[in-house]
């Protein structure tokens, strides 16, 4: 009875996130949703991205978070257009809201729509969005082991950014772990080593995001 | 319909915790329910724990993750007994899973039971397990505005443990923000600066925790 519950909302989520995905499709929009745990820097890379590009492409944001509107309004600041989704309590987002969040943006004016999910490494991959591809935010603090414990996220990722590559030399983190780890739950993952403080690995980064908008 | 099921799973939490809390003052145990978001600490913190106390007192542990027993591992081998919980997939600990796990520990021999949830700054809040004191812990590379973020988490504990102190000055952290994020949200809450690298703060918490056990 209640798996048959859990079911339908699933399967209700499917098919609005393949509406979704059909209207991001009519308006040429390339959606990228952008996954990892609190603090792990989802924040700073949509602004340095924001900052990197916005006067070659047409960016906007959707922003999720439990509560506050801190992160919309840092990205509200960089003069591009952004929509905050407080889920209230929710643990994830999910297709409905991105469903509501997408009617409050100028989607002729966009080609690139980063949607920053709720601050979790779990309960987001149970929610497809619609969106075209999924970036998760690791950060060297947070210890080479995580992809051992979240292994869902991570199997599930396009992209796996190891952000916070300054503090490297401050923490006891093995990137061969890491690596050996993302790769043995998800081969086909792109590992960029990155930090948005010192710029580190960013321009690669960038190039791989303007080379997905050519290959939806 | 649905808020029905809801409440229904609810109760029977609480129940469940109620008797977990029930077992736990019959063997004269501390519960210590620990939560954070991925890669704060958790699991340093009680394994720098355990080495400070467990030649006064005896500890037990629970490792709660999603997957994986890489926790469990570290944890037994300081010579304590534990039990490892993989929820598959849950994003939280319950009362049922702590209900199992206790039945697996020698309860006689144990005056402290330190439970380590699941990293998480959002599902937690909503299941009791029967512990006695809720211990949050923050890391100084997640950020000082995480308390606007994740408020529930942050208004339910009683102790916010603020680790890797050692790594605020490669980072713009601001001590006095997050201070009055936390008691803007939580007055009661007691907060910890503290480093499990440099030991930096560990006697405070080592005290506060040894103190909590002759007040139940």
């Amino acid at each position: 009875m209640e798996i048959k519950v859990l079911k339908d909302i699933l399967s209700a989520n499917d098919k609005r996130a393949e509406e979704n995905r059909a209207l991001l499709n009519s308006h040429n929009i390339l959606a990228v949703n952008i996954t990892a745990s609190p603090g792990a820097g989802k924040t700073s890379l949509i602004l340095e991205t924001i900052r990197r590009v916005k006067n070659e492409i047409k960016i906007g944001v959707i922003e999720g978070d439990v509560s506050s509107s801190i992160d919309a309004k840092a990205v509200g600041e960089e003069g591009v257009p952004v929509v905050q989704i407080n889920t209230g309590g929710t643990c994830h987002l999910d297709a409905n809201m991105i469903s509501n969040a997408v009617c409050n943006l100028p989607l002729q004016d966009i080609n690139l729509l980063l949607v920053e999910n709720v601050g979790n490494l779990i309960c987001p991959a149970g929610f497809a969005l619609g969106t075209h591809r999924d970036v998760l935010v690791s950060s060297v603090p947070e210890g080479d082991d995580k992809p051992y414990k979240y292994p869902a996220m991570f199997s599930q990722s396009d992209v796996v950014v190891l952000n916070k590559m300054d503090l490297l030399p401050h923490l006891d983190f093995d990137r061969q772990a890491f690596f050996k780890a993302v790769k043995g739950i998800n081969e086909r993952a792109k590992i960029f080593e990155l930090s948005c403080k010192t710029a580190q690995g960013i321009q690669e980064w960038i190039s791989w995001l303007l080379a997905q908008l050519s290959t939806p």
